[in-house]
Order: structure tokens, then sequence, then C-alpha cells
């Protein structure tokens, strides 16, 4: 029995028996109310001192927030209580009374107190409607994933060799060797394409940026599909199936959380494909009109790209960035070899980057000399020119940065309520 | 289209385009036969000298193992084909031309030497079907927790503090401190518990363990599930509706590997709750009678479990170990405080541990007595010891490691192959 089933009207007039915490208590006349989280959802159980008697109501009375009981009663609807039905309490046992010190008792902290109380703090209705959100998003990746016939296949975290450049790579010592924490699992989710044709990995990544932005964190989660066979074109086919979906599902599944959170979901419910596409010199165009002193091969930042985002109702691929500001191994246009063949997807409503896809060089030759171009150390990489040797297709892929769309979904200002523990430049604790 | 739409039987005579990887080739007269692999699995295609012409069957003739190719062909029905069904090729294009020294040719190779060229030896159709059936078992994790209303909460990686004992954790520095790499995200998800009641982490753990067993990997997924209220029962018999609906889901979709793998799924079959469950105390009585110079209070080792899982046809559980020697945090019998309220759960056929669980402790005064007996950094532990001071609950939970149960479920030798990218003391490359 919990709190969903009664909230869904299964239990009307009948015996109940719930587990939980208390999150508020008021009293008026001779009735306590508590407000009583079951981790299924919230419910008012009511406590009246002449039905209960003396004992339970002053029991009731001594109740601290957060305090674990039990209780039984009987369910009622009543258009007074806050969800149209209420448990009125026979019994009520105390499993652990809370120390009076709750922290996050007052309704306005900073976030640093949040963050050091984070192991309480999403007990809160918004943190757990964001983390609810968050699973929904999740499971709906691997879900369409899985329908599209995709194989998982973990990347390792341990690594050799550097994807996305030293300066952001932690590192451990291995055994009197040094084992590099992935920065990406796409080149290993390359060599499965092989055997599997369409693949992804989903795991945790880990850059050690020195950045401080609402955007980053240490330890972030990322899904890395790979597709033998598919083009450019056909990669930003699946992005745009793959984000609508996203949001859709969560949409279907989580409203609640999006009601708890307030969030305005008109714009989520226009996310459906196609999404527009506009090539990084159009968008150094439409920056330049709207007054940036940028320059066609700068690297876009986040107000750039948040100036972007604004100008679409839906995500926006930004393509053809230059290619010598990219990965090494991003596919040349074959129109014009300055620009790769990447995109970025932009989420709207002022949100910028949440992937970053390409077509990969299956090109041995190439390869090597890009590896050579961009001071990468070649022993590390035999392996993955060996992908190039031995059938070697074309094939394209994309990251999709979990907390990032959680941030956007839920129309959140800073990337680090999206995951239980955010790990930060200043923060491993708790 | 895809080799398993023909397999299936939807395009027989019906004129198709395949694109993959060639696995083998042999000639017969003016007849080629190309096995055909395309990540959806591998059919027989016939290269006809006088249909296809001198052009197309010398440029067959002139094709390595695993050059990557497509071919447009019409499909038969075909007895003396290996699935029953051919293709009979009209057209073929070679995308790549693999390089002549495929370096897994032959049929045997030493294990160093597999290790060595992972990256291409996952496209052999054994290992294939075990990451087929590994991503089955993480599937099947996934749903279950799902349709059992767990929420997924992914525990961090970066971790402040210690687990399973300082001597096997990874260190990384961490902007001018240290963090540690988790080895367990079971003490974060006893935080959310309080949130959503249940709930679990799936994610990469690590274990600098200097130990070359077949069933330590430095690097191995864990899927740890933990709930409210439940007790230590509870937890067991949840525990044997999960591990019984993964190798029952995992047999209904990936038949096809276990035939690959030569897996007699007999014993299989027979996972079904309920487990038998026998106390550390009858195993150590059983591992004296069969000849072990073991005693009471004695670790069980691989040789110990493989003894005790060979008693029994399905997974039994081995529980109540001595408290001194399992982890700070389980809650001790209250019949008897020498032993925990733990069990492990041991595989048949001869396979050890693949699931520790146990009940928690939740009281706030042993938990703090635990952390000072067991000499660990109290500091470190003060948001844990905050779960007991602010609505504490009885609470269980056990993590299950995927890479033992993929193991025993292939009926392999050892844990190396149950995942892409291996990682041992010896090996972080490819």
């Amino acid at each position: 029995m919990s709190v969903r089933d009664i909230l869904e009207g299964r239990l009307t007039e009948k015996e109940v028996e719930l587990r939980g915490w208390l999150v508020t208590k008021r009293s008026s006349g001779g009735v306590q109310f508590l407000m009583i989280r079951d981790g299924t959802g919230r419910l008012q159980c009511t406590v009246h001192k002449d039905e209960v008697g003396e004992k339970i109501f002053q029991k009731t009375d001594k109740l601290t927030q957060e305090s674990s009981l039990t209780l039984k009663g009987i369910v009622k609807v009543d258009k007074r209580a806050p969800d149209g039905y209420e448990v009125k309490v026979r019994d009520l046992q105390v499993i652990q009374l809370a120390a009076q010190d709750y922290p996050l008792s007052k309704k306005e902290h900073g976030i640093d107190f949040l963050m050091d109380w984070r192991h309480l703090w999403i007990r809160s209705s918004r943190q757990a409607a964001i983390l609810k959100i968050r699973a929904e998003v999740i499971k709906a990746c691997r879900d369409f994933l899985d329908e599209e016939d995709f194989t998982l296949t973990d990347s390792p975290i341990f690594t050799p060799s550097i994807v996305e450049g030293a300066a952001t790579l932690f590192e451990t010592p291995y055994f009197g060797d040094k084992a590099f924490l992935t920065q990406s699992g796409q080149l290993y989710v390359e060599a499965t394409i092989a055997a599997f044709g369409k693949v992804y990995c989903f795991g945790p990544t880990f850059r050690a940026e020195r950045s401080k932005t609402p955007r980053h964190l240490t330890e972030f989660w990322m899904v890395e599909p790979e597709m033998a066979f598919f083009s450019f074109e056909d990669n930003l086919r699946l992005q745009e199936e793959m984000v609508s979906y996203i949001v859709k599902k969560t949409l279907e599944k989580r409203s609640k959380d999006f009601e708890v959170l307030k969030r305005d979901i008109k714009p989520l419910k226009k996310v459906e494909p196609p999404f527009d596409r506009i090539s990084y010199t159009e968008a150094i165009e439409i920056l330049q009109k709207n007054g940036y002193s940028i320059e066609w091969g700068e690297d876009l930042g986040l107000p750039h790209e948040r100036t972007i985002s604004l100008k679409f109702e839906k995500p926006v691929f930004v393509h053809r960035y230059p290619a010598r500001t990219r990965a090494f191994y991003m596919q040349p246009d074959p129109v014009d070899s300055k620009v790769a063949l990447c995109a970025d997807l932009m989420a709207p409503e002022g949100y910028g980057e949440i992937i970053g896809g390409s077509e990969r060089i299956h090109d041995l030759k190439l390869l090597e000399q890009r590896i050579e171009e961009f001071g990468l150390p070649r022993k590390a990489y035999e392996w993955y020119l060996d992908l190039r040797r031995y059938g070697s297709v074309p094939h394209s892929g994309f990251g999709l940065g979990i907390e990032r769309v959680v941030t956007w979904i839920c129309k959140l200002k800073h990337i680090r309520e999206t995951i239980p523990f955010p790990r930060t430049m200043t923060r491993i604790y708790p």
C-alpha cells in the first residue's frame, strides 16, 4: 500500500498502513495535519484527538520534521485535502524521532549550504521531481535505442589514450603504470559497430575542466550511439527522433513532476522532427548581426549558443564547424574540407549544446594524417587505426549529455541539480 | 534490410541489398561462397561466375577476410545453406579491402594475443554472442527494477570516503585535493531511499585488487538496489525474483547466442524462486566434511564457494557471516550478534558469489560504534550518519555483479570475456 495507490483512488474507504516520513505538521484545534512522504508521493493524514485518544495525540504532537513512522487509518475523499484524499489516522508508531535540528527546515538557503546537505536535500519535492525526470530521460534513451535495435556495448572507464584533450584529463596510478579516466566512450563503440552494426555506450565520463559554469560537471553521464553505414544526414535524423522521443516520453510519464517544478511544458510539446539546421558559418553571421565581435574560426561560447538557441522554437543543429577546431576523427566535408561533417544540437529556450556528433573518418591514410597533425601519440591509437585497416565502413555517431538534457527539460538555471551527487571543481562531498 | 530479416523469412525471393563484412570465403567450381556478417546476423551469399560475369567474380576472388562490402541479390531458400537461406548475388561493391594480415584468421590463439586484438576479437561469433547476452542481462536488470517501481539514482564515481577497504582504492588528484574511485554506490543509494523508497544505482565500480583470478576485473559494473523498510528476508526474496527474471528473459531473447556458445541451458531453466538458503556456519560444516581445513570465522575463497555451489542445482544463499569479517554497515543478527544479517548468493555449476547483500544498520549509536571499531575516518561518514539522525528506517540492499552473472549464464571459464574491453592488473589496452 502506497501513497500513490491512494492518490489513484484505489483504496478509498479502505483501511491502509503507510510507512514514511513526516514532511510538515500543523495543528488546528483537536486535529493534527501531517504531510507524509513515502517515496511514491505525499499525502495529508489527520490525527483527531477525540478519535485516537490522548496518548497517540501527544506522540503526534512531539513528532519532528523528517521523523519516520508507520500509521494506520482509513482513506477518505476530502476536497479540502491538498490532493483530494486523506488518511484519517487510527494508530501511529514512530520508527525514529528525527533530531530536532533538521537543517533544511527553513525555506531559503544558499546553494553551498544546500549542496553540503545534498544527502538530505534530495528529499525535497523539487529535487525529487528533477531526479525522477532524470531517471525517465535515461530510461527513454535506452528504450529508444533498444527499440531501434542498438546493442549496448559498455566502453571502458580506464583508458590509455586521449580523446578530448590532455588538459582536462583525470589520471590515476595503475599498478606501476597510469590510466586516464575516459572523457568519451566513442572510440570504443567505433570498434563494436563491426560486430553489431548499431551500438551505444552509456556511462559516466570525466573532464577535469577548471570552469565554474552553470553547465559543467567534472563527472557526467553520456549516451553515445555509433552506427555503421550512417551518413552525416542519417545521424542528424536519428538525433532528432531520439530527442523528440525523450521529450515525449518524459512529458507522458512525469507530468506531475513538471507541475512540481512549475515548468511550462508548451515549448516542450513543440519538440518533434524535423529540427532546423544552420551551418556554423550562418551561425557566425547571425551572431555578428546581433552585435557579437566573433570571427569565422572562433569557438562558440555559452552566450553565443544562447543567442542562437533563442532564435528557434525547437532544438537546432549547428553544423559544419571549422575542421581544425574540432576533434581529429571528424570526416571533412567533401564540398569544403575546411569544415567537418559535424553538428552540435542546441536546445531551445536559451539552452545550448546537448549533443555533439559527426561522421567519423573511415579512410586510414586520412586518419593517420589527422593523428599526426593533432600531435597525438600514435601508439595509443594503433588499435583505433586497425578499425580502418580491417573492414572500414562509413559511420557516424553522437554523444548526448544526460545532465544537459535534464537541465533544459526541467528549465533549470544550473546543471548541478540534475544528478544525485554532483561533482564540480570545488565539491566531492557528500 | 538486414540478415536477420532474411533469416526470419520475410524476404524470400525478394531483391535485397546487404552491407557488411566478409567472415569467410570458399570457392567451388564457378561459385564463391561468402559468409557475410552485417551486425544482425550471418548469412551465406553465393557468387556464380556464369551469372555475375568475369569482372565481379574476379573482384570477389580478391576479397580478404573482414573486407567491408555492399551486395545486391535475390534471397533464396536453400536447404544446403547453413541457415536455410542464402542470397544469390547479382552485384557486389567493395567498400574497403581489408589488409591481408588480419590477425585473427587462424583458429587457435593464446589469450594474451586475443586480448591484444580485443578491438577485432569482439567480431567473432562467440565473443559477439557473449556481449549480446551481457546487453540482455543489463536490460533485464533495469526492466525488472523499473517494473518493480524502483527509481534509478546514479551514485557518484568520485568519492571522498572508503567503502570496501583502503587497500583496493584507485585515487586521482582532484584540483589540489584527491578523490577515490567508487568501490560501490551503496552508501549513496541509502540516501536516496528517503526520497523514493526503492532505488538503484547502476554503473562501473573500481577495485585495485592485485589478484589475477578468473573472476576479478579492476573495473566492473554493478547494479545496487536499496529498499526502505525491506527486512533481511524481503531482500532475499527480491534477489531470487530478480535473478530468476534475468535468467528467464535472457534465455527467451538470446536463445541463438546460447547455441553459438554451445551452452547447455537445462541448468538455467531450473533457476526459479525459492532458492536454497544455508548459513555460513552450515557452509563451514559442509566444507569441513568435504576435507577443507577451514575454521569458523575464516573467509570463503573461490574453491570453497565452488564446492558449496556444486551441492545445489539452483543459486544458493549463504547467510549470516561472522560480523567482524564483513562491512561495518551490516545489521547484526538480533538472535546472535556474532553474525551479520547478510547473505551472498552463489551461482550454481561451480560458480561462486554473484550477489552480496545485507540489512543495513539503521541505529545511529550502533553505526557510530561500528565506524569507530573499524577504524574508519569518521568525518568522511558524517553525511552517512545523518541518514540515521533524520528519519532512519530499517532498510536492506544488495549489489549484483554484472560480469559475474554473465560468466555464469554463459558458463565461461574467465570473467574477462564478459565485458567489451576488460581491465585487469596487467591490461588497459586497447
